[in-house]
């Protein structure tokens, strides 16, 4: 009975997030562990299919570096990378969509189903979803690696107001119908944009911003966007948290209210953080 | 970071309950302690309002004999009952009316809302919400004791379909405009019915159905519908519990799937017993 | 036939009004005589059924201070007034509210509905409808006297536009969930104010303002907003007329065309003032 | 005072009329003289408005034969008839469409606009809403006379729906496309029938049945079903009322509730008839 | 198959036209040999069957000078104009508007009905579609001769919006409820710039704008707004194409962004000048 | 000028079909060599285009055996089959829906987004659209080959309801979330049948049925289900032929009226097939 009713408390709790985020647009950028870890990926599957259930509107968006690579060498392809993109011939292009579309996003689709809600997966070619455009670059061709040039919510409003959950790969589509490869936490910072989400949050492998790299314990678990600004450039964040750091940043000066940079490889990272004052990872707010 | 997991994973066990009783219509018969005890009664408030966020539609009816009583000896008005039955004059109906309208019904609708929901209270004269007539009794007249004779479910699907809770005191009205005092476990039965609702849970002071009456150890966590008629006549249930049995008995064999005596004087028993298997009370069932 | 005829010929006459109220929102002040006479209250109650049958949305708003003062005094409570205001303690607001809510809503309800039209009866604290603070007061603390912080309409227009006439307690509720007790007047204008009425019609024992207070010959028709200001102040209304013409000045000021000062004791007062051009009392107009 | 009583009170008794018709659909045949006479066709117009105003969905269905017959004569062409059927070749067809569809539907049309509601006209060839056939006759050919194959109510209750009068000319279209003058009784019973009508009010120039056809005073008010057919057979009725009574019994055996024969020369009839108890015509109900 | 081959070819380059029209309104003035010639009027109503499946609302505004005046000799009376403009006695106004009514109206109706769409004939009184006042003249009293005051959309979107064809009959109505009589051309820009239409589409019997008037092969194209006005101007247009011109200008000017002269006797005129680039008329364009 | 109007008259004759169509639902199995050559698949796209712009809800769903074989190969791995079915082990079956959803699925999104219209890819995962369960099969364990156990209708028609060209990949999941390769003939006629389609069309390298296979002059134009399933058992159709025949044989005796098996090989085949009467296969109905 007593366990029960601490059951029931933990509940109860969770009712003041409930409200706050119920009816609201959360997009979860999903990368990192979770992808590759099944166990996990069950787990981050339940939290959306949690969230679905209390009344807020998951949408994730998705990329896949490590599984891309893995394929184009399997069929005999070298990946190249330029400044950390990676150059997109067209045989690159074509594997990368496979990969992304045909694999990693239906494997996620999978497993939102099976936590009990409806999945749907979609692409940024999909109803001409996300448009974009070849991205410069001072380095040298990147070949097909495209920047957003605007996001088409209306698939995924219909999608969403009918209870679905919209997974989406980080593929866009040009003004002639070709493909582009673009950075996912790109994709997902300008789809938090576009539909007008409360949030965004970032799983990856990383926890939130650390004052000690080294040290788990030393997290900041919130930031305000001038704080965030600041640690951009007094050192307390350094090495690839940079772009990271940079691109929510962005996201939160466009509007999206708020921004959270959290570790997937926590069991239930995103309930912790969404439904709990303290959370796992770093949230920046205006 | 444990007791979050902990927390996470409790949400995460919740997650086919949810599913569950999503989008369903589930009466709740309140009564007893909860409906005195300020405490008890905003717990009961909070499993109302996270039932309402996690999608189900919660319907509560109340009664409130000891409260009528009460305001009736401060009028100065002795009350009288044969056979267990309020004789209901004149003026004792208008003073059932005044508390259980004036006073319980707006006290439960408060609660509702400060727990973060929004509830609206009716009584059965609402709209002639519960078109009622006199209860013939063979022990003699009365009064204004009514039977209901139909439910006219339109303002309650309205207002529980734009997301409002609905409490309803069980007060009917007649042909000819005139009130009656009908017994609150009837008028909840006959609401459930009406609403096609997957459940009745009735919370009284005593936990649910016991093979000893004095040890609560012994509670029945389950009787299907047979085995709860065979209860009644094999000695099994004495006492006040044999009209609740029946009462629920009689809701079942009408359609709703599955009815539920608990005790409202555990915190959180609705809880409990609604998102948890082993529940704290007892589910007959079809 | 020539009786018929003459019916007919009222029934087009009133064509026009019918006209112009349809699809209106009327806020009436429900006060006076018409609130204990129970002819009376019938006959409001069929003009009331009437106006929602031809297309109107009329909403009304009751106080009842002389049955709080009376049911307080049965229970032993010696009712205390400072300038006007019911000094209100904790018994005092529960008694209020048990009787406006539990008795006369009701009441008015029950005749609604028995004139054929269908109505539904809330207080200020259903679906936190009128959220209120504490009044202050120059004159002494006066208790849980509160005034109208804002009004939601939403309930109201969902019951309205599924044509339910809507019956509203001068209740309101607090920030922490704590009721108040508020001039059914000011509640009146406030919700005409909200709804963005056409029209605030307060019932009442006096007819409108009249040139000789002694002399019901002298009733003034019809005032614009500066000839009613103007009236306040050079003497051509005084006393109790005073606050009553104030507080429709400030509800025609906030943007509601039309306001009315009726004698509720004339029977179908309402429907008089509303379907000819004379009227039965004072017309208050931009 | 005493006058804005008296019709207080009318309005008042003619709320349980409103209520009963509110929402329903009523068919009015209209024909005889208030379709020459501006005064009364302006006071029928008024009846409409009003019906609808206060709720109810008034369909008009017109024939216009003696305007027709002016009109061929001014065309130089000498209408001609076979048992009471106008014999309609192709020229005749023109005209008679020309003068009910260009005349007479737009001065109803215009009557009704002016008395404050919004009316449509239309054709059976409208959206093809009266499909008809060649009438067969055993008199000989009859040319383009036609009668109803098939009512297609859509569009009339797109109209409707939307607060709308709908005045309909009977003229019905071919499988070809061509062109059936059909008769307007006819066409007002089967519309009655298609739209599940509640009543069916037949307007002419002669009062209802009569016991004795020279005495008005005799008029028969109500009739069942069966004994409207009794009065076809035992000389109760004879000449000219024959067919129209013949007519409205089959509408009533179709499942339209109440028919009507009202004098349209009594101004308003309509009213009359439709919201007091005694009326003015005969009612013949099932 | 070659055949069939050319036949697909044919349907496929009308997509990119189909996809700009869809959904958008496209008002037809309907005049000329067109209103005459059955086979003529055939093909247009085919043209506007197939515009309303490809997902165009077509609106249709027509006049009906010649056929007028034939109807008044006929009747006796000889038609009278004062610079090109009809004088409108009663009598007159009552014979045109039964033609354009009655007559015209109601053919193409029927034509577009047996075309395979569905139409619903309007004239500018239904529904106060066209609300007009007398047009001043400098030249002496034309009679009821209209211009219009304002069009009212509501129920030709309602038309439209559920799939109907709508077919206009030039006839305003007043304030006082009188017909007026208003050019039809002018009517059709009214209404083209009320709904909003992307284009106005005049079908006469002269072909567009010609260099040479004599000489069909000089037929221009296109023309911008600047350039239709210059046309005017220079001398490029002369005699009746002036106040043609003048008109569309007009409604180009008001926003509608496409206006066309084309010649009503080619068959297949609308469609040609809709679904291919070169078109067979003039378009002026902003 | 004389071409113009021969296009104007392909359009008008497309009409009949036009109206046929619109509305309905048509299912298309995409097959064979339109899905390696681009020009075919650009036309094909085109096509789908043009349905969905004339009314038409075209819903695509394909296979793609040979290009999963060649990735197969590419990856290693020798394809396998025993009786024409594909033995599909995990990492098989993994390859088969990376290709189909995220390489050919893709494909045909993009061209018919190119062409104008917009379209949505899904495989039977999404939304669990097809729940499918182990093929038992007599020839041994074929692994994840797959038939259909039920389709969820309602993403497609959500999408298709809001003018969606949806694209169906022909993978199915278990109960357990796991993944089926299935025959893409199968699935198409299942979601025909499920959609309550008026039409299923296999496009495929091989024309309709033949009475002489060598010769496409012999095609059989029209088959009754009858004249279908006597051509199963009478020599006339052989080899391949034949289960392509008892696939859309067994389609039409679940309800679909027709079934068409057409040579996409053929430019614009689909649309010659639908808007001819004479077609460019096989026609079976009832």
């Amino acid at each position: 009975m007593k366990q029960l009713q601490q059951r029931a408390q933990v509940l109860i709790e969770a009712l003041p997030y409930i409200q706050k985020w119920a009816g609201q647009t959360i997009v979860i950028k999903y990368g990192g562990s979770v992808m590759t870890d099944p166990a996990l990926q069950a787990m981050v599957a339940q939290d959306l299919a949690l969230l679905r259930y209390v009344g807020v509107c998951p949408v994730v968006v998705h990329g896949g570096g490590p599984q891309v690579s893995e394929m184009m060498r399997r069929l005999g392809k070298e990946p190249e990378f330029i400044e950390g993109c990676r150059v997109t011939d067209a045989e690159t292009m074509s594997i990368a969509q496979m990969v992304l579309v045909g694999t990693i996003n239906q494997e996620l689709v999978s497993a939102i189903n099976t936590a009990g809600a409806r999945a749907i997966g979609l692409s940024g070619k999909d109803a001409n979803l996300i448009v974009a455009c070849k991205k410069e670059s001072s380095v040298g061709d990147l070949g097909q690696v495209g920047e957003v040039v605007s996001v088409d919510r209306a698939a995924i409003d219909l999608l969403t107001s009918h209870g679905y959950v919209v997974v989406i790969s980080s593929i866009g589509v040009g003004a002639g119908g070709e493909s582009y490869n673009i950075n996912a936490d790109t994709v997902a910072g300008d789809i938090a944009v576009a539909l007008e989400a409360v949030k965004l949050v970032v799983l990856s492998d990383v926890p939130g911003v650390l004052h000690d790299p080294a040290d788990p314990e030393t997290l900041i678990s919130e930031l305000t966007l001038e704080q965030a600004q600041t640690a951009l450039t007094d050192g307390t964040v350094s090495g690839g948290m940079i772009p990271k750091l940079q691109s929510v940043i962005r996201v939160v000066e466009s509007g999206v209210p708020f921004a959270h940079l959290i570790s997937g490889g926590t069991p239930h990272a995103l309930l912790m953080e969404l439904f709990t004052d303290q959370g796992v990872g770093t949230m920046i707010r205006r």
